[in-house]
């Protein structure tokens, strides 16, 4: 179709494919996708895609399809919507995004799990707003075909960004629905993204974490002890330092996060990740929030240690996916003297 | 052979059947054992030993051999070795060598790793006293044959035994030395048990568990930051209690430790039973220390996070190897409130 609107989005895996299409079924903009995997499949035949909302799909194609960010950039566009896992220790998304971002134009829209994603963006695009898309989507991305189990559920709000006033960033964050929300999805506008990321991080930073560090399911880790001596400790951290930064969850918030897994043996992304042996979303699920920790001065000694021993995780995924340099077959002798 | 000192050996693993044969090679004491597994083949054919310090050996057979305790409690004993791994949360030794101690009399010997482990014999046998032997041995069953790779090392000493007299205790301990100590191994008295197993405890209870927690060795531990930010306050903590318990540990020994594996990719103990799905000795490494700190009043922020963080993974070796309850399929769900 032809539109005014032009929208860019990169990562096309089973969130993002079905963010495009959903775009794409509204009609008011044109769709462009960065597709690299699986680029010579999308571009030949299309997508195939399953989806509980959207029924039976195949052949569909954006109206741009291309194999890396460079080849985008031959278009200027008006957002430009992230969907990649968000992995600043491997690549980080300012960067990612350079050659496709208008300065002063382009509207980021971030949609993906972590915590105070838009700093980097706002830091770097000082007169871009950036919007926070919180996807509650069920949707996985097999071998180039889509299966959507669960409805495309998203809160959009946007990254506080105090070189703008409220009303552009509340406009833009209003477009971006419009052209996105449509009878089958449900996505809605949610004034707070920083209260309601605070909210998701009291289950990810600490559940999510620990079951990821201990390899075990949110149901084995209740059972083991290792809920109530370890994750729950951890949530009145993340708790605190919400209040520090002027959010108040709500009283009862550990009693819903502990509950929300009631009945099942659920085993968390980040577990998931590690069992698939790929790298953990660990800065923006937890670095990032243990910076504005240290900036508001609060005392974290449980999530700092988590996170700690998280980070050897993540150096022996990246080791084994080959993301950083092998190391030497003979450990190489420190003359450093420890104390 | 025939004499009047009777010793029973329990765990013929690697460490285990050179300990008996080194008995047996002196020729003071008359040297049963318990097999396990093995009992069919080895009272059948004896042990296949190759041993650096004895040499290639088919076919010997120990005075006794006994399918289980139970068994062996036909004999009263001077002396009754444990040489299993120590697992109090599955098997407590006082427990395990009930049937063949005679109080006041028969003499307990623990060579294993671990610290305070004296404390539960004690316990229960107050009349009798505990030898602590520190194997520093390399010997593997494979299959039922031995290979001894790595010289004999013992350091024997004993857990003090406040019912009793340190002179009785001592003559006890070189009276032990005087039945195994022969020209071709390496055991000697050691006077400190308790200062040795702070010593080792300075590696164990930070390296040894920082490591199997993250599934890296030592090295890599070291590479991505953990050793630094996580085993290395986690030794300060441990030279805390051991000071507030009366221990001095050289000035030097965070640099000793941390330098003990250079040169090597090193996978302690508890990373490699993980890798082997067998259960940890966390309680004897970490947990006793714990005990003795919380007594002493010693704070331990990090030694007792790695703990509960290690328990939750206990729990799931435990699980895999059958030794808990089969788990419903469904997850119960519990009606308590969490604040």
């Amino acid at each position: 179709m032809t539109s005014s609107t032009n929208v860019l989005l990169i990562g096309t895996g089973g969130v993002g494919t079905i963010v495009a299409y959903g775009i794409n079924y509204v009609g008011k903009a044109n769709i462009s996708v960065v597709v690299r995997r699986d680029y010579d499949k999308v571009s030949k035949e299309g997508y195939e895609i399953h989806s509980c909302d959207y029924g039976d799909i195949k052949g569909w194609k954006p109206d741009n399809i291309f194999p890396n960010v460079e080849a985008a950039a031959s278009n200027q566009y008006d957002f430009v919507i992230v969907t990649t896992k968000n992995l600043p220790d491997i690549v980080k998304v300012e960067d990612l995004i350079d050659p496709v971002v208008t300065p002063q134009k382009t509207t980021v829209v971030l949609m993906q799990n972590g915590f105070d994603l838009g700093r980097p963006i706002i830091a770097k695009y000082p007169k871009n707003v950036c919007i926070s898309g919180v996807s509650h989507i069920g949707s996985h991305n097999t071998n180039g075909v889509i299966h959507q189990t669960q409805k495309d559920k998203s809160l959009i709000s946007y990254f506080e960004n105090p070189n703008l006033t409220k009303e552009e960033q509340e406009t833009k964050t209003k477009e971006f629905i419009s052209i996105y929300s449509n009878e089958k999805n449900n996505c809605t506008y949610f004034p707070d993204a920083k209260w309601y990321r605070y909210r998701k991080l009291v289950y990810n930073a600490t559940l999510n974490t620990v079951a990821a560090l201990t390899r075990v399911d949110t149901g084995r880790l209740d059972f083991s002890g290792g809920l109530e001596a370890v994750s729950i400790p951890a949530m009145r951290e993340v708790i605190s330092i919400a209040k520090a930064d002027g959010v108040e969850l709500p009283e009862d918030v550990i009693n819903l996060v502990v509950h929300s897994d009631d009945g099942d043996w659920f085993k968390p992304s980040m577990l998931v990740d590690i069992e698939k042996g790929n790298p953990i979303e660990l800065e923006v699920i937890l670095g990032n929030l243990l910076v504005v920790a240290k900036e508001l001065k609060v005392e974290t000694p449980i999530l700092s240690l988590v996170y700690q021993l998280l980070k050897v995780v993540q150096f022996k995924l990246k080791e084994d996916k080959g993301i950083i340099d092998p190391l030497p077959e003979k450990r190489p002798i420190s003359d450093k003297f420890y104390s």
